[in-house]
Protein backbone atom coordinates (compact mmCIF):
# COMPACT_ATOMS: atom_id res chain seq x y z
CA UNK A 1 0.00 0.00 0.00
CA UNK A 2 1.35 3.65 -0.89
CA UNK A 3 2.82 5.61 2.13
CA UNK A 4 0.60 8.27 3.79
CA UNK A 5 2.81 11.01 2.08
CA UNK A 6 1.06 9.81 -1.33
CA UNK A 7 -2.23 8.67 -0.30
CA UNK A 8 -2.27 12.50 0.97
CA UNK A 9 -2.24 14.22 -1.99
CA UNK A 10 -5.17 12.16 -3.71
CA UNK A 11 -7.42 11.68 -0.09
CA UNK A 12 -8.85 15.15 0.27
CA UNK A 13 -12.32 16.82 1.49
CA UNK A 14 -12.91 20.32 2.60
CA UNK A 15 -13.73 20.42 6.47
CA UNK A 16 -15.37 23.67 5.72
CA UNK A 17 -17.63 22.79 2.79
CA UNK A 18 -21.38 22.69 3.24
CA UNK A 19 -21.47 19.01 1.28
CA UNK A 20 -21.57 16.44 4.67
CA UNK A 21 -17.64 14.38 5.33
CA UNK A 22 -18.89 11.30 4.40
CA UNK A 23 -20.55 12.53 1.08
CA UNK A 24 -17.18 14.25 0.17
CA UNK A 25 -15.12 10.93 0.61
CA UNK A 26 -17.69 9.20 -1.05
CA UNK A 27 -17.47 11.40 -4.03
CA UNK A 28 -13.35 11.45 -3.59
CA UNK A 29 -12.72 7.87 -3.72
CA UNK A 30 -15.26 7.08 -6.93
CA UNK A 31 -13.30 9.97 -8.36
CA UNK A 32 -10.10 7.84 -7.77
CA UNK A 33 -11.53 4.98 -9.03
CA UNK A 34 -12.66 6.54 -12.13
CA UNK A 35 -9.64 8.52 -12.81
CA UNK A 36 -7.68 4.86 -12.87
CA UNK A 37 -5.50 6.05 -9.41
CA UNK A 38 -7.47 2.77 -8.55
CA UNK A 39 -7.97 -0.19 -11.23
CA UNK A 40 -10.65 -2.94 -11.39
CA UNK A 41 -9.56 -5.24 -8.52
CA UNK A 42 -7.07 -2.84 -6.49
CA UNK A 43 -7.80 -3.05 -2.72
CA UNK A 44 -8.25 0.30 -1.33
CA UNK A 45 -7.08 1.21 1.46
CA UNK A 46 -8.01 0.09 5.18
CA UNK A 47 -10.95 2.09 6.90
CA UNK A 48 -8.41 2.92 9.75
CA UNK A 49 -5.68 4.18 7.14
CA UNK A 50 -8.80 6.23 5.07
CA UNK A 51 -9.98 7.40 8.66
CA UNK A 52 -6.49 9.15 9.55
CA UNK A 53 -5.65 10.36 5.91
CA UNK A 54 -9.45 12.00 5.83
CA UNK A 55 -8.65 12.51 9.32
CA UNK A 56 -12.61 11.95 10.19
CA UNK A 57 -13.83 8.43 12.18
CA UNK A 58 -14.33 5.11 10.83
CA UNK A 59 -18.05 5.31 10.81
CA UNK A 60 -18.01 8.26 8.73
CA UNK A 61 -15.13 6.07 5.87
CA UNK A 62 -17.43 3.55 6.24
CA UNK A 63 -20.77 5.42 5.16
CA UNK A 64 -18.93 5.89 2.18
CA UNK A 65 -17.44 3.08 1.41
CA UNK A 66 -20.42 1.41 2.00
CA UNK A 67 -22.50 3.32 -0.16
CA UNK A 68 -19.92 2.35 -3.03
CA UNK A 69 -20.34 -1.16 -2.45
CA UNK A 70 -24.01 -1.07 -2.94
CA UNK A 71 -23.76 0.89 -5.98
CA UNK A 72 -21.30 -1.75 -7.09
CA UNK A 73 -18.19 0.09 -7.46
CA UNK A 74 -16.59 -1.41 -4.42
CA UNK A 75 -16.67 -5.74 -3.37
CA UNK A 76 -15.95 -6.54 0.06
CA UNK A 77 -14.01 -9.83 1.10
CA UNK A 78 -14.63 -10.76 4.24
CA UNK A 79 -11.36 -10.73 6.18
CA UNK A 80 -9.64 -9.48 3.19
CA UNK A 81 -10.14 -5.88 1.92
CA UNK A 82 -12.47 -4.10 -0.24
CA UNK A 83 -11.29 -4.25 -4.00
CA UNK A 84 -12.24 -1.89 -6.68
CA UNK A 85 -14.95 -3.84 -8.94
CA UNK A 86 -15.27 -4.48 -12.72
CA UNK A 87 -16.41 -1.32 -14.46
CA UNK A 88 -19.73 -1.34 -16.12
CA UNK A 89 -20.41 -2.15 -19.83
CA UNK A 90 -20.44 0.94 -22.07
CA UNK A 91 -23.31 0.87 -24.06
CA UNK A 92 -22.76 3.43 -26.78
CA UNK A 93 -25.47 5.32 -28.41
CA UNK A 94 -26.73 6.56 -31.05
CA UNK A 95 -25.56 4.34 -33.14
CA UNK A 96 -28.63 2.03 -33.43
CA UNK A 97 -28.05 -1.75 -32.76
CA UNK A 98 -29.54 -4.20 -31.13
CA UNK A 99 -28.44 -5.99 -27.93
CA UNK A 100 -26.63 -8.70 -29.96
CA UNK A 101 -24.84 -6.45 -31.69
CA UNK A 102 -23.44 -3.79 -28.93
CA UNK A 103 -22.86 -6.56 -26.87
CA UNK A 104 -20.32 -8.05 -29.78
CA UNK A 105 -19.11 -4.67 -30.46
CA UNK A 106 -17.87 -4.17 -26.91
CA UNK A 107 -16.08 -7.52 -26.93
CA UNK A 108 -18.99 -9.15 -24.72
CA UNK A 109 -21.12 -12.90 -25.12
CA UNK A 110 -24.96 -12.25 -25.51
CA UNK A 111 -27.19 -14.40 -25.15
CA UNK A 112 -31.16 -14.81 -24.90
CA UNK A 113 -33.63 -16.65 -22.52
CA UNK A 114 -36.61 -16.31 -24.17
CA UNK A 115 -39.61 -15.35 -21.49
CA UNK A 116 -42.40 -15.35 -23.70
CA UNK A 117 -42.86 -15.12 -27.33
CA UNK A 118 -46.80 -14.69 -28.59
CA UNK A 119 -49.42 -13.48 -30.82
CA UNK A 120 -51.54 -10.38 -28.52
CA UNK A 121 -54.03 -8.67 -29.14
CA UNK A 122 -52.50 -4.83 -28.79
CA UNK A 123 -52.91 -2.84 -25.71
CA UNK A 124 -53.34 0.79 -25.25
CA UNK A 125 -50.16 2.05 -25.22
CA UNK A 126 -48.83 -0.42 -28.12
CA UNK A 127 -51.30 0.45 -30.30
CA UNK A 128 -50.50 4.27 -30.17
CA UNK A 129 -47.13 3.68 -30.33
CA UNK A 130 -47.26 1.32 -33.46
CA UNK A 131 -50.26 3.52 -34.39
CA UNK A 132 -52.62 0.80 -34.94
CA UNK A 133 -56.38 0.31 -33.88
CA UNK A 134 -56.46 -0.95 -30.22
CA UNK A 135 -56.44 -4.70 -30.07
CA UNK A 136 -54.60 -5.07 -33.42
CA UNK A 137 -52.55 -8.27 -33.70
CA UNK A 138 -49.19 -8.49 -32.68
CA UNK A 139 -46.08 -10.22 -31.70
CA UNK A 140 -44.79 -9.72 -28.30
CA UNK A 141 -41.36 -10.87 -27.18
CA UNK A 142 -39.82 -11.03 -23.56
CA UNK A 143 -36.46 -11.65 -23.56
CA UNK A 144 -33.52 -11.91 -20.62
CA UNK A 145 -30.72 -10.74 -22.34
CA UNK A 146 -26.98 -11.79 -20.99
CA UNK A 147 -23.29 -10.70 -21.49
CA UNK A 148 -20.52 -13.30 -20.60
CA UNK A 149 -23.54 -15.14 -19.23
CA UNK A 150 -24.80 -12.58 -16.75
CA UNK A 151 -28.50 -11.22 -16.91
CA UNK A 152 -28.25 -7.47 -17.92
CA UNK A 153 -31.35 -6.50 -19.81
CA UNK A 154 -34.94 -7.89 -19.47
CA UNK A 155 -36.51 -6.87 -22.66
CA UNK A 156 -39.93 -6.63 -23.93
CA UNK A 157 -40.92 -6.55 -28.01
CA UNK A 158 -43.76 -5.67 -29.57
CA UNK A 159 -44.17 -5.65 -33.49
CA UNK A 160 -47.20 -5.62 -36.00
CA UNK A 161 -47.96 -8.97 -36.76
CA UNK A 162 -48.66 -7.87 -40.08
CA UNK A 163 -45.33 -6.88 -40.38
CA UNK A 164 -43.48 -9.59 -39.53
CA UNK A 165 -46.52 -12.56 -39.29
CA UNK A 166 -44.72 -15.46 -38.34
CA UNK A 167 -41.88 -14.30 -35.69
CA UNK A 168 -43.97 -15.88 -32.70
CA UNK A 169 -43.20 -19.06 -34.31
CA UNK A 170 -39.27 -18.29 -35.18
CA UNK A 171 -36.27 -19.40 -32.58
CA UNK A 172 -35.63 -16.35 -30.81
CA UNK A 173 -33.05 -17.63 -28.36
CA UNK A 174 -30.18 -16.31 -30.21
CA UNK A 175 -30.96 -14.35 -32.91
CA UNK A 176 -31.11 -10.46 -33.25
CA UNK A 177 -34.21 -9.12 -33.63
CA UNK A 178 -33.28 -6.56 -36.12
CA UNK A 179 -31.48 -8.82 -38.08
CA UNK A 180 -34.65 -11.19 -38.67
CA UNK A 181 -36.97 -8.11 -39.11
CA UNK A 182 -34.37 -7.37 -41.80
CA UNK A 183 -33.61 -10.70 -43.54
CA UNK A 184 -36.97 -12.41 -43.02
CA UNK A 185 -39.57 -9.80 -43.52
CA UNK A 186 -37.12 -6.93 -45.33
CA UNK A 187 -37.54 -4.32 -42.72
CA UNK A 188 -34.72 -1.87 -41.93
CA UNK A 189 -34.90 -0.01 -38.44
CA UNK A 190 -33.02 3.34 -39.70
CA UNK A 191 -34.71 5.77 -36.58
CA UNK A 192 -35.76 5.52 -33.21
CA UNK A 193 -36.80 7.16 -30.33
CA UNK A 194 -35.84 6.65 -26.97
CA UNK A 195 -37.54 7.88 -23.78
CA UNK A 196 -35.08 6.80 -20.27
CA UNK A 197 -35.80 6.86 -16.43
CA UNK A 198 -34.61 5.44 -13.79
CA UNK A 199 -36.43 2.97 -11.72
CA UNK A 200 -36.35 0.35 -8.79
CA UNK A 201 -36.42 -3.37 -9.52
CA UNK A 202 -39.56 -5.07 -8.61
CA UNK A 203 -39.56 -8.55 -7.20
CA UNK A 204 -39.62 -9.96 -10.25
CA UNK A 205 -37.79 -7.81 -12.43
CA UNK A 206 -34.60 -8.58 -9.98
CA UNK A 207 -35.87 -12.23 -9.72
CA UNK A 208 -35.05 -12.51 -13.32
CA UNK A 209 -31.94 -10.25 -13.84
CA UNK A 210 -30.57 -11.99 -10.81
CA UNK A 211 -30.24 -8.82 -9.04
CA UNK A 212 -31.98 -7.49 -5.69
CA UNK A 213 -35.45 -5.78 -5.59
CA UNK A 214 -35.14 -1.94 -5.09
CA UNK A 215 -31.86 -2.08 -7.13
CA UNK A 216 -31.94 0.86 -9.50
CA UNK A 217 -32.07 0.39 -12.97
CA UNK A 218 -32.78 2.17 -16.76
CA UNK A 219 -36.06 1.56 -18.00
CA UNK A 220 -35.83 2.38 -21.65
CA UNK A 221 -38.59 2.91 -23.83
CA UNK A 222 -38.10 2.69 -27.69
CA UNK A 223 -40.18 3.21 -30.88
CA UNK A 224 -38.01 2.11 -33.94
CA UNK A 225 -39.20 3.15 -37.43
CA UNK A 226 -38.74 2.58 -41.13
CA UNK A 227 -37.38 5.32 -43.72
CA UNK A 228 -40.42 6.18 -44.60
CA UNK A 229 -41.50 6.68 -40.86
CA UNK A 230 -43.47 3.72 -40.04
CA UNK A 231 -43.41 2.51 -36.52
CA UNK A 232 -42.24 -1.45 -36.56
CA UNK A 233 -41.41 -1.91 -33.20
CA UNK A 234 -42.12 -0.74 -29.43
CA UNK A 235 -40.03 -1.82 -26.81
CA UNK A 236 -39.49 -1.57 -23.20
CA UNK A 237 -35.94 -2.86 -21.74
CA UNK A 238 -35.15 -2.57 -18.26
CA UNK A 239 -31.24 -2.63 -17.56
CA UNK A 240 -29.16 -3.51 -14.36
CA UNK A 241 -27.93 -0.05 -13.60
CA UNK A 242 -24.77 -2.11 -11.89
CA UNK A 243 -23.75 -3.37 -14.95
CA UNK A 244 -23.75 -1.22 -17.77
CA UNK A 245 -24.20 2.84 -18.43
CA UNK A 246 -25.09 4.48 -21.61
CA UNK A 247 -23.08 6.62 -23.82
CA UNK A 248 -24.60 9.45 -25.92
CA UNK A 249 -22.62 12.45 -27.81
CA UNK A 250 -25.03 15.13 -28.46
CA UNK A 251 -24.48 17.85 -31.05
CA UNK A 252 -25.69 21.45 -30.85
CA UNK A 253 -28.89 21.39 -33.42
CA UNK A 254 -28.51 24.28 -35.61
CA UNK A 255 -31.39 26.56 -34.91
CA UNK A 256 -33.16 29.51 -36.48
CA UNK B 1 -67.15 5.08 -12.52
CA UNK B 2 -67.04 3.13 -15.97
CA UNK B 3 -69.79 -0.34 -15.90
CA UNK B 4 -67.62 -3.27 -15.85
CA UNK B 5 -68.50 -4.35 -19.36
CA UNK B 6 -66.06 -1.00 -20.52
CA UNK B 7 -63.77 -1.87 -17.66
CA UNK B 8 -62.91 -5.68 -18.88
CA UNK B 9 -61.92 -4.37 -22.35
CA UNK B 10 -59.65 -2.41 -20.58
CA UNK B 11 -58.20 -4.23 -17.81
CA UNK B 12 -56.80 -7.44 -19.12
CA UNK B 13 -54.27 -10.00 -18.17
CA UNK B 14 -53.54 -13.81 -19.09
CA UNK B 15 -53.67 -16.30 -16.01
CA UNK B 16 -51.69 -18.81 -17.77
CA UNK B 17 -48.91 -15.75 -18.61
CA UNK B 18 -45.36 -17.01 -16.96
CA UNK B 19 -45.37 -13.37 -15.92
CA UNK B 20 -47.09 -12.97 -12.57
CA UNK B 21 -50.33 -11.55 -12.27
CA UNK B 22 -49.66 -8.48 -10.28
CA UNK B 23 -47.02 -7.64 -12.82
CA UNK B 24 -49.08 -7.81 -15.33
CA UNK B 25 -51.90 -5.65 -13.51
CA UNK B 26 -49.07 -2.85 -12.86
CA UNK B 27 -48.13 -3.33 -16.85
CA UNK B 28 -51.90 -2.93 -17.93
CA UNK B 29 -52.30 0.03 -15.19
CA UNK B 30 -49.56 1.83 -16.49
CA UNK B 31 -50.61 1.07 -20.11
CA UNK B 32 -53.97 2.42 -19.24
CA UNK B 33 -52.30 5.70 -17.43
CA UNK B 34 -49.78 6.32 -20.48
CA UNK B 35 -52.54 5.60 -23.58
CA UNK B 36 -54.20 8.30 -21.64
CA UNK B 37 -57.49 5.87 -20.85
CA UNK B 38 -56.77 7.43 -17.84
CA UNK B 39 -55.38 11.21 -17.47
CA UNK B 40 -53.63 12.99 -14.68
CA UNK B 41 -55.90 13.60 -11.46
CA UNK B 42 -58.48 10.97 -13.12
CA UNK B 43 -59.61 8.13 -10.30
CA UNK B 44 -58.08 4.63 -10.98
CA UNK B 45 -61.07 1.88 -9.66
CA UNK B 46 -61.17 0.89 -6.54
CA UNK B 47 -59.51 -2.27 -5.27
CA UNK B 48 -62.30 -4.46 -4.54
CA UNK B 49 -63.29 -3.70 -7.94
CA UNK B 50 -60.07 -3.91 -9.37
CA UNK B 51 -59.79 -7.43 -7.78
CA UNK B 52 -63.21 -8.37 -9.48
CA UNK B 53 -62.46 -7.26 -13.24
CA UNK B 54 -58.66 -9.01 -13.43
CA UNK B 55 -60.66 -12.40 -11.26
CA UNK B 56 -57.45 -12.02 -8.76
CA UNK B 57 -57.31 -11.08 -5.00
CA UNK B 58 -57.14 -7.84 -3.35
CA UNK B 59 -53.57 -8.42 -1.90
CA UNK B 60 -52.92 -9.24 -5.96
CA UNK B 61 -54.24 -5.52 -7.04
CA UNK B 62 -52.82 -3.88 -3.88
CA UNK B 63 -49.46 -5.07 -4.69
CA UNK B 64 -49.51 -3.61 -8.32
CA UNK B 65 -50.89 -0.52 -7.20
CA UNK B 66 -48.48 0.15 -4.35
CA UNK B 67 -45.79 -0.14 -7.17
CA UNK B 68 -47.26 2.60 -9.26
CA UNK B 69 -47.65 4.63 -6.57
CA UNK B 70 -44.40 4.12 -5.04
CA UNK B 71 -42.80 5.01 -8.66
CA UNK B 72 -44.29 8.42 -8.56
CA UNK B 73 -47.58 7.25 -11.20
CA UNK B 74 -50.35 6.81 -9.02
CA UNK B 75 -50.75 8.66 -5.50
CA UNK B 76 -53.07 7.96 -3.00
CA UNK B 77 -55.36 9.89 -1.22
CA UNK B 78 -56.65 8.50 2.35
CA UNK B 79 -59.97 7.69 2.64
CA UNK B 80 -60.95 8.99 -1.01
CA UNK B 81 -59.26 6.88 -4.00
CA UNK B 82 -56.08 6.47 -6.36
CA UNK B 83 -55.30 9.14 -8.37
CA UNK B 84 -53.32 9.46 -11.61
CA UNK B 85 -50.56 11.62 -10.77
CA UNK B 86 -49.24 14.51 -12.90
CA UNK B 87 -46.98 13.53 -15.81
CA UNK B 88 -43.50 13.38 -15.43
CA UNK B 89 -41.37 16.49 -16.96
CA UNK B 90 -39.73 15.32 -20.55
CA UNK B 91 -36.58 16.52 -21.08
CA UNK B 92 -35.55 16.32 -24.82
CA UNK B 93 -32.40 15.73 -26.48
CA UNK B 94 -29.96 15.78 -28.10
CA UNK B 95 -30.59 19.65 -28.19
CA UNK B 96 -27.86 20.27 -26.62
CA UNK B 97 -29.29 22.78 -24.04
CA UNK B 98 -28.58 24.01 -20.20
CA UNK B 99 -31.13 23.37 -18.19
CA UNK B 100 -32.78 26.61 -17.82
CA UNK B 101 -33.36 26.50 -21.86
CA UNK B 102 -34.85 23.22 -21.52
CA UNK B 103 -37.09 24.00 -18.57
CA UNK B 104 -38.29 27.31 -20.59
CA UNK B 105 -39.01 25.41 -23.49
CA UNK B 106 -41.24 22.72 -21.89
CA UNK B 107 -42.99 25.97 -20.19
CA UNK B 108 -41.52 25.24 -16.43
CA UNK B 109 -40.40 27.94 -14.35
CA UNK B 110 -36.73 27.56 -13.51
CA UNK B 111 -34.60 28.47 -10.16
CA UNK B 112 -31.96 27.32 -8.53
CA UNK B 113 -30.29 26.94 -5.09
CA UNK B 114 -26.03 27.58 -5.15
CA UNK B 115 -24.93 25.28 -2.81
CA UNK B 116 -21.37 25.56 -3.53
CA UNK B 117 -19.04 28.07 -5.91
CA UNK B 118 -15.77 27.78 -5.08
CA UNK B 119 -12.15 27.81 -6.78
CA UNK B 120 -10.27 24.43 -6.52
CA UNK B 121 -8.03 21.93 -7.64
CA UNK B 122 -9.20 20.13 -10.21
CA UNK B 123 -9.15 16.03 -8.85
CA UNK B 124 -8.04 13.68 -10.99
CA UNK B 125 -11.45 12.55 -12.81
CA UNK B 126 -12.13 15.99 -13.14
CA UNK B 127 -8.64 16.93 -14.38
CA UNK B 128 -8.82 13.78 -17.17
CA UNK B 129 -11.69 15.08 -18.72
CA UNK B 130 -10.63 18.29 -18.61
CA UNK B 131 -7.71 17.89 -20.25
CA UNK B 132 -5.81 19.54 -17.37
CA UNK B 133 -2.60 18.74 -14.95
CA UNK B 134 -3.92 17.00 -12.04
CA UNK B 135 -4.63 20.25 -9.40
CA UNK B 136 -5.02 22.96 -12.24
CA UNK B 137 -6.98 25.28 -10.79
CA UNK B 138 -10.79 25.11 -11.70
CA UNK B 139 -14.35 26.54 -10.93
CA UNK B 140 -16.93 24.62 -8.94
CA UNK B 141 -20.12 25.04 -9.34
CA UNK B 142 -22.94 22.88 -7.16
CA UNK B 143 -26.51 23.80 -7.76
CA UNK B 144 -30.03 22.28 -6.89
CA UNK B 145 -32.18 23.15 -9.57
CA UNK B 146 -36.09 23.82 -9.56
CA UNK B 147 -38.86 23.46 -11.84
CA UNK B 148 -41.54 25.42 -10.36
CA UNK B 149 -40.25 25.34 -6.81
CA UNK B 150 -40.10 21.81 -7.16
CA UNK B 151 -36.43 20.50 -6.58
CA UNK B 152 -35.64 17.86 -9.53
CA UNK B 153 -31.77 17.97 -10.51
CA UNK B 154 -28.51 18.42 -7.86
CA UNK B 155 -25.60 19.32 -10.48
CA UNK B 156 -22.46 19.83 -9.91
CA UNK B 157 -20.16 21.68 -12.96
CA UNK B 158 -16.09 22.00 -12.90
CA UNK B 159 -14.63 24.35 -15.99
CA UNK B 160 -11.45 25.04 -15.58
CA UNK B 161 -10.32 28.62 -14.09
CA UNK B 162 -8.50 29.69 -16.93
CA UNK B 163 -11.85 29.92 -19.15
CA UNK B 164 -13.72 31.47 -17.01
CA UNK B 165 -11.48 33.42 -14.21
CA UNK B 166 -13.97 35.23 -12.16
CA UNK B 167 -17.17 32.95 -12.73
CA UNK B 168 -17.11 32.15 -8.94
CA UNK B 169 -17.47 35.53 -8.09
CA UNK B 170 -20.35 35.85 -10.76
CA UNK B 171 -23.99 35.50 -9.62
CA UNK B 172 -25.09 31.76 -10.54
CA UNK B 173 -28.21 31.98 -8.71
CA UNK B 174 -30.65 32.71 -11.62
CA UNK B 175 -28.25 32.43 -14.58
CA UNK B 176 -27.93 29.45 -17.06
CA UNK B 177 -23.92 28.53 -17.32
CA UNK B 178 -23.91 28.44 -20.48
CA UNK B 179 -25.14 32.02 -21.32
CA UNK B 180 -22.49 33.10 -19.06
CA UNK B 181 -20.24 30.46 -20.37
CA UNK B 182 -21.18 32.63 -23.65
CA UNK B 183 -21.69 36.23 -23.08
CA UNK B 184 -19.30 36.72 -20.45
CA UNK B 185 -16.32 34.66 -21.65
CA UNK B 186 -16.95 34.02 -25.29
CA UNK B 187 -17.47 30.00 -24.65
CA UNK B 188 -20.01 28.35 -26.71
CA UNK B 189 -20.33 25.04 -26.15
CA UNK B 190 -21.31 23.34 -29.44
CA UNK B 191 -20.92 19.20 -28.30
CA UNK B 192 -21.39 17.27 -25.34
CA UNK B 193 -20.84 13.66 -24.90
CA UNK B 194 -23.06 11.67 -21.64
CA UNK B 195 -22.92 9.20 -19.81
CA UNK B 196 -26.50 7.84 -18.18
CA UNK B 197 -26.81 5.72 -15.17
CA UNK B 198 -29.55 4.88 -13.14
CA UNK B 199 -28.72 5.55 -9.40
CA UNK B 200 -30.14 5.47 -5.86
CA UNK B 201 -30.33 8.55 -3.69
CA UNK B 202 -27.97 8.75 -0.74
CA UNK B 203 -29.24 10.30 2.43
CA UNK B 204 -28.00 14.08 1.53
CA UNK B 205 -29.04 14.09 -2.08
CA UNK B 206 -32.10 12.65 -1.08
CA UNK B 207 -32.75 15.33 1.40
CA UNK B 208 -31.63 18.39 -0.44
CA UNK B 209 -33.91 17.24 -3.61
CA UNK B 210 -37.01 16.67 -1.10
CA UNK B 211 -37.14 12.86 -1.79
CA UNK B 212 -36.47 9.57 0.13
CA UNK B 213 -33.05 7.83 0.37
CA UNK B 214 -32.56 4.82 -2.15
CA UNK B 215 -35.57 6.89 -4.65
CA UNK B 216 -34.26 5.54 -8.05
CA UNK B 217 -32.71 9.02 -10.05
CA UNK B 218 -30.41 9.30 -13.16
CA UNK B 219 -26.75 10.12 -13.13
CA UNK B 220 -25.96 11.93 -15.81
CA UNK B 221 -22.48 12.41 -16.61
CA UNK B 222 -21.73 15.26 -19.12
CA UNK B 223 -18.62 16.33 -21.15
CA UNK B 224 -19.33 19.89 -22.82
CA UNK B 225 -17.22 20.85 -25.96
CA UNK B 226 -15.88 23.91 -27.62
CA UNK B 227 -16.28 23.99 -31.64
CA UNK B 228 -12.74 22.79 -31.69
CA UNK B 229 -13.08 19.98 -29.60
CA UNK B 230 -11.83 21.85 -26.60
CA UNK B 231 -13.48 20.39 -23.43
CA UNK B 232 -14.81 23.18 -20.98
CA UNK B 233 -17.44 21.78 -18.55
CA UNK B 234 -17.03 18.51 -16.75
CA UNK B 235 -20.38 18.21 -15.36
CA UNK B 236 -22.57 15.29 -12.85
CA UNK B 237 -26.44 15.86 -12.60
CA UNK B 238 -28.29 13.64 -10.45
CA UNK B 239 -31.75 14.04 -11.94
CA UNK B 240 -34.84 12.64 -9.68
CA UNK B 241 -36.78 9.99 -11.77
CA UNK B 242 -40.10 10.58 -10.43
CA UNK B 243 -39.72 14.20 -12.23
CA UNK B 244 -39.05 13.27 -15.26
CA UNK B 245 -37.97 11.45 -18.37
CA UNK B 246 -35.18 12.12 -20.70
CA UNK B 247 -36.11 11.81 -24.84
CA UNK B 248 -33.69 11.12 -27.20
CA UNK B 249 -33.98 10.94 -31.18
CA UNK B 250 -31.35 8.29 -32.56
CA UNK B 251 -30.88 7.64 -36.16
CA UNK B 252 -28.93 4.59 -37.59
CA UNK B 253 -25.37 5.94 -38.41
CA UNK B 254 -24.09 5.11 -41.77
CA UNK B 255 -21.50 2.32 -41.70
CA UNK B 256 -18.98 1.06 -44.35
Amino acid sequence: MAPHSVLNADFRIDPHSPIPLYYQIRENLRDLIVSGRYAPGDAIPAERELSDVYNVNRLTVRRAVNELVSEGMLWRQQGVGTFVAAPKIVQTQPVLLGFTDRMLQSGHRPTSRVILQEEAPATGAVAKALRLTPNAPVVKLVRLRLADDEPIMLETSFMPQAVCPDLAAQDMVNQSLYRVLAERYGVQIVEAEEVVEPVALTDYEAELLGAQKGQPALLIEITAFTHNGRPVEFGKSLVRGDKSRYHFRIHRRVEG
